[in-house]
């Protein structure tokens, strides 16, 4: 549980001019037991999104992000470290702080075993990170074609799920499991890599999980999700990726090709995320 | 993970006449990664377990602990340390360890926050282990009428799980929640009670579980189980219970009784483990 939940804000650390990133939340109730934790991101109110939300105040939707300018919370704004590109850093925002959460919780550190399962928006961050943090990373993919990319972002391995052998070979092995599946699948396969009192965190895909107890008792595993991040959180990322030159691989479009961009998110056709330039807005 | 593994076995530590304890398990194949670690419960070729197991060397079905007599590995047996009645203590080598380890392994300690949920054979232990380790320990249960025993046992509270608002009120509480009710049931309202990134183990009923992630993601919880245990945390455990006077509440029968006992726990009317006497065997 270290190093999540050290960020105090300063009220004068912003400037006119200055860069700053906002993430997929601008507003919590800020007084529940997961406000106060620094967790403002399970606020037992529910946090108020930056986009499709519920403003707080006076009931419209929120519109942030989709616009060149707009009005938010200075608790919810984060200096844009020197060093960060806007369009790279921007997923780091949403995917970065969806790993990087659970990574840190687990107490990820040098020499944990640590495996990524799906190569995606999630999932290409959570390589980083984890490669970063000094775990041993391994990527767990469908095929090899991922091989040489998996490689690029700093993984020590790719572990094909297909294979039933090298899947047997690799039982009990991680400590931690990061499994960014968008589709729905079976949990099974992915618990049996799970080391003794080790974790399998699902934050691919979210709905109805159905297992065995047996499939948790075996080994002392450990089920568990998690989704966005606090405030705290999402200052040590960003200073973390800063320091260690981290930030998503990103294809900039005008804001203008919106729809071409979501329907080739639909075939899956990116990678790994897409950032819209909004400069192109009236 | 502190303590559960720290038992090293002594070759000479038997001499004849010794009291000892066994537990369900005699034996394991002793070289697999978890045999290794010294969770011989998950041995990858299945512990041989001391009753209804079949034996590694001549296949035969072992039928431990239903006999006045009988051969077994020094590995799998335990010195009884002295203090401990050997009736209270034979509960202890399954029930026992089965919430022992999980209470070692999350970490419980002084201020750890320990729900126990459903006081039974199991239940009963984990609240007298939880107390002894200094946790603020809760009972849930149906009713209140448990009350009494749990307060008797260590517990602090008593939270009902048929209140909607004493439930409501203690969300995101424990660190811990040791869930030993012995039927199905939905596991999301025990979810609930879990603090941020606490874990709810699963220790009573093995069987499918069916849950959304969304009960996990809020708050970053696990879902866990766990289910007998190791060499060194059965030793460790004997050694906890001599030094902090813990045993099971046993009515001890005749084995001749062997019946009735059957009879009255298949309704539920045990407080909380019968103990066979083998000395009236021929």
């Amino acid at each position: 549980m270290t190093g999540i939940n050290d960020f105090r804000p300063r009220p004068d650390r912003f400037a006119a001019g200055d860069a700053v990133a906002v993430g997929n939340i601008v507003d919590s109730c800020g007084v529940c037991r997961m406000c106060r934790a620094g967790q403002e991101n399970f606020c037992s109110e529910f946090p108020t999104l930056t986009y499709g939300g519920t403003d707080r105040h006076d009931g419209s939707t929120t519109l942030g992000a989709y616009s060149r300018e707009y009005v938010v919370r200075d608790r919810f704004a984060y200096p844009l470290p020197v060093g960060l590109d806007a369009a790279s850093a921007a997923p780091l925002l949403c995917a970065g702080i969806t790993v990087w959460e659970p990574l840190r919780a687990l107490g990820v550190t040098a020499g944990t075993r640590v495996a990524v399962a799906g190569l995606g928006g999630l999932g290409h961050l959570a390589v980083r990170f984890a490669a970063a943090l000094g775990a041993e990373t391994t990527v767990i993919s469908r095929s090899r074609s991922k091989a040489a990319d998996a490689a690029r972002l700093g993984a020590h391995e790719l572990l094909v799920s297909a294979e039933e052998t090298e899947m047997a070979a690799a039982r009990d092995r991680f400590d931690v499991v990061i499994d960014t599946i968008a589709a729905p699948h079976d949990v099974a396969p992915y618990l049996g890599l799970v080391a003794l009192d080790g974790t399998l965190s699902l934050l691919g895909h979210l709905g109805p999980v159905a297992l065995q107890t047996t499939d948790l008792l075996v080994g002392r595993k450990k089920l568990s999700s998690a989704g966005s991040g606090g405030r705290p959180g999402t200052a040590s990322m960003l200073e973390f990726c800063a320091d260690h030159g981290i930030a998503a691989d990103v294809e900039v479009l005008p804001s203008a090709q919106v729809n071409e961009a979501l329907d080739r998110l639909e075939r899956g056709d990116v990678r790994y995320r897409f950032a819209l330039d909004m400069s192109d807005l009236a």
